[in-house]
């Protein structure tokens, strides 16, 4: 990593008061001591990070079918397992390397303890550390797409997309926006969307929106859940089976928040403590919009808005945490409540387009929401340099991330689909996922309360 | 923040080898690094304690009924969600703003960027990270309620008090005992219970006292649910519908613990280590002796008793973690473990007052438990300083906070009562209030077994 | 603590450029900044650790029946309970107080204020925070072996041999390996085993080889749950309860593991990268080495073996996650989960031992590979020194470390069956251990669908 900056302080007296060598010597030590923190600070926000997977798990679990539940759960678990192990061996040079015009990395494929130690000093670790970084953020990506499409798309294919989405998707976009976050270690390039000023934080736009994107796409193409809809395009709720699994999901999901948007200072830094204090309070807000608008149009505040309105909160904070005072962050949270609430019944009701969990609302809606709000002077501090001129950049941003992948994960869904097939059997989706894919049961010990819907 | 001391090491050597210009230059560099070293376990024990929410809600879930839990779980949400922008526009403020004479906060409020940037120096990130730290201990106090008064509260009605508990009620006595630990911001006040010399270090008081004598008053108001007792006045149990839920809280609960009591440095100093060390040995004791309590009394070891008995011997550590040393530590955590099992047969069987939970006597007997122990020297260890002579004063805080807390939030539950209604109907109580109140069903895809009690 | 290293780099000009005195007091400055980020690394990665403890209870009630749930629950809350004041008392002394010959630490019991404040300067937290990071471990080892046992125990004998584990077996073999941890309060002392070399830096030997070794001398002595074996000793699948709440416990345990490899550092340094990075690939790996396993043996892609997979590839990079390239993790890793798989069936079919998670493959089988991995020069990056003159050091470690456990877990299981009575009646058994131990119910509001075993 480069030597990070000691202190906006004047230090010259310092240096005037030691020989050069010295003061070479001392900048060292502290430099030292300010990465130490820096690492430390950057693997406990990426654990937090990792830790969104069980969230993820839980809130797509529980807003779905008990029929289906070790199906969901397990496809989170080797979304992330594959995706790992794709993000090492081309995802993270696609996204990190030396990047061809701003569009495209070259190198820092199938990550070696060679090429750290050549890229840094003997013993840097921060290409690892960066690394475990990215890798949590692009399965967060990657595991989005798994709650639009649930309870009925086949194992293999999920695996298969899956991988395509961490290897490729996802990176090739993603370095658009963050590659310079490497630029130390990948001869000081540069994404074309970050050279025009691009405000992504944490990745409202490039982790979020992208996810969401690629839902929208993956639900296009599977088509609804049977039953869904009624024969006159009515759509009928499709209830969750445990709405408090669903609720921890949540509560794990925001502690990994914290993670994901203080962390992505990758440092030790004072603003760590606004990006935090904008996160509680934008999801708080989110929330409480959701619920009030559900309460309005349903007469009942209803348990699953008020969850999906946390998370909109928190996808519309995540990329401005960084320049948005208080009040901004809780007039964002607030409208991604909202959103979150009236996109759901269209999808749902005007669309038909069926998302078991709200996934393309809250990722992709609300994802677009939080790149554009980063380029809204009202909602920025006063120290963070936001003018109007970066606002038709961040709709560009919106255009260009939500598109591509938008458009990259259309084509892959029908290749799929033409090829080893996309969905499973109507048998199979009546009678559970678990069974016929897995020959696993979630519950074998309660007996199941079959929906009419299945007799 | 104040500059941190730097060591407690004699630096006049190195002081007397710089010029005056040069060492105070040295110095601002040497605690920019401590600064940076305290946000991050700041926020990061900010976030294991906001983690206690989803403790609380798998705890307070699973000891209820499965007809209440997306209630009890959105309860759970929303106190957070409302408490947390009640507390920015209010609570902050009349807590850690500068004080009128010990007892209220008097700025703060609409915590603006303004205003950090006013107190500290242009990018001072500390009023931000302390104000997280702090909200969501104000979430703790908050959500402590809920528990005692599940299954019957009408949710607008719980909406309204734990804003009311959040914005002044909480923050009016957390000023007493905790207002000066803001004081490089707010004009150097503090509350008059610290003047005192009061313990309390991470809050059995100011937060556990507090949030389980309010929660006393509501289930005073509310009554006991229907069933509750028999037409003798015998009580009857209630089983909670999952106990694997629970004991996952309580482990998410102690995890936060860990936070909650080390993180109350707000500094990366030594004293994290012996309070961490005290934590996970309390714990353990409660809940041995409430095992062995409730092994002597039901001739079988109970598990809800277990998981109540390392709650009420987390609380009991909470205010003297600082100040005792181990042996202190396994004494004032089995003593609780003993306490709460006492207590809730006491409150449950001779008061008549029921708690489905037992937050009253995990909150607020181990509260005021932890409160006196902190001020006997005989747990104390040797640099603590602690005398016979602050004991006083600690029965003068138990007698304070629970006194105000319980006066006031009885006031606040009998205007609910006379005015909007604190209780749902019989019908609606008997049916669940997942669907009376929310139109949501928890458990959909499972057949239902319902108590004797419903028939 | 021992000052820690300040950097790699020449110093002698910031030397030379002071007086001895200022230089020294210098040095001490830096080091108390070092030596705090060291602090909340350690208790942050700690609290990880702990919190391995909720993915151990959520993995065994869910692979579990439903009538045994909330006895699992409750016998992962009461081993580290009791066993930590076990390991307060005895353990840790035996552990890491000074050491005879080696083999048995003689001092440290019984921890007090007084020990570390003699140890060290007056407020050294290290004795402490060094305590809690160990307690967490040795509550690792203990909890492994409940899963193996689970569902026929009787509760009291469960309490003792956990408290016995802690005690005593754990600390004396682990001692062997790691007492020189502690070199700095216990005279310099080490252990027979870390003398010779020996590799095991997070403990895949000292930890799962011990706790997997133990599981296994227990479900020997203990015998099979009924019905696990037809007549003709065909054994029969007894599927878990909850299927969501196990993978939920995969996902904690592998969060935490994050703080049990890069946390056993100790210390703040960059090593914490590359580990964390090894560990995220191994789990990965792992669990498709699992997965793929178990697709081509049974055709379908099973659940609970992609769980077991992800332990099976943390376990297995426990031991090399300091000294091992990326190329190496994902080849340790994989290379568990295609062995866990074999285990498991071999265990069950052949040996007809009845393991109901699997512990002793996960951890004991795949516990030994990670020792002998770490030993493997093939898997080492450039700088970790390992030449194949460890491999015979590394296969001693196994034979002494799960020799050790297997043996005298043994005779004290032995010995409990013959005095007290280590497994419940038959009728017990059958009706659940929930009501027969306990009195508890853990799921009373939902209709239990009984398995055809049990009629």
């Amino acid at each position: 990593m480069a030597p990070p900056a000691l202190a906006q302080t004047d230090l010259t007296a310092l240096e005037q008061a030691l020989p050069p060598e010295a003061w070479a010597e001392l900048q060292a030590l502290l430099q030292t001591q300010q990465y130490h923190a820096d690492l430390v600070w950057t693997i406990v926000a990426g654990a937090l990070v990792f830790f969104m997977q069980a969230g993820f798990a839980m809130v797509e679990a529980g807003f779905t079918r008990a029929k289906n539940a070790a199906n969901i759960v397990l496809k989170n678990l080797m979304d992330f397992c594959c995706g790992a192990c794709a993000f090492w061996a081309l995802g993270f040079g696609l996204m990190f390397g030396s990047h061809v015009a701003g569009f495209l990395g070259t190198d820092w494929f199938f990550f070696t303890w060679q090429q750290a130690a050549e890229a840094g000093s003997q013993n840097d670790a921060w290409p690892f550390t960066f690394f475990c970084f990215q890798l949590v953020f692009a399965a967060t990506a990657a595991t989005i797409v798994s709650g639009a499409m649930a309870e009925r798309t086949r194992f293999v294919a999920y695996l298969i997309y899956s991988i395509v989405i961490s290897a490729v998707i996802y990176p090739i976009s993603g370095g658009w926006a963050w590659n310079g976050l490497f630029a130390d270690y990948n001869g000081g390039s540069a994404g074309w969307l970050e050279n025009l000023g691009y405000i992504d934080f944490a990745g409202s736009g490039v982790v979020h929106l992208v996810g969401g994107a690629a839902a929208f796409a993956g639900t296009l193409v599977l088509g609804p859940r049977l039953g869904k809809y009624s024969a006159t395009g009515e759509p009928r709720a499709i209830p969750g089976h445990s709405l408090p699994l669903s609720m921890l999901g949540v509560f794990i999901l925001w502690v990994g928040w914290i993670g994901f948007n203080a962390g992505s200072t990758t440092a030790a830094i004072p603003d760590m403590g606004w990006i935090a204090f904008n996160t509680y309070l934008a999801g708080s807000a989110g929330a409480i919009g959701a619920l009030c608008t559900s309460w309005a149009i349903f007469t009942k505040p209803d348990m699953t808005f008020a969850a999906n309105g946390v998370l909109a909160g928190l996808v519309g904070i995540t990329a401005p945490c960084a320049t948005v005072h208080p009040v901004g962050a809780i007039l964002i949270g607030s409208i991604a409540g909202v959103l979150v609430v009236i996109s759901v019944l269209f999808i749902e009701g005007t669309l038909k387009v069926d998302d078991p969990v709200g996934a393309v609302s809250v990722h992709g809606v609300c994802g677009a929401w939080g790149v554009i709000a980063a380029g809204i002077p009202w909602f920025a501090h006063a120290e963070a340099g936001v003018s109007w001129q970066i606002l038709p950049v961040q709709v560009l941003g919106v255009i260009a991330l939500g598109g591509w992948s938008f458009v990259s994960c259309l084509v892959l869904f029908l290749i799929l689909r033409g090829t080893i097939g996309l969905r499973v059997s109507a048998e199979e989706e009546l009678a559970g996922l678990d069974i016929g894919e897995h020959g696993n049961i979630a519950y074998p010990d309660f007996v199941s309360a079959s929906s009419e819907l299945e007799r």
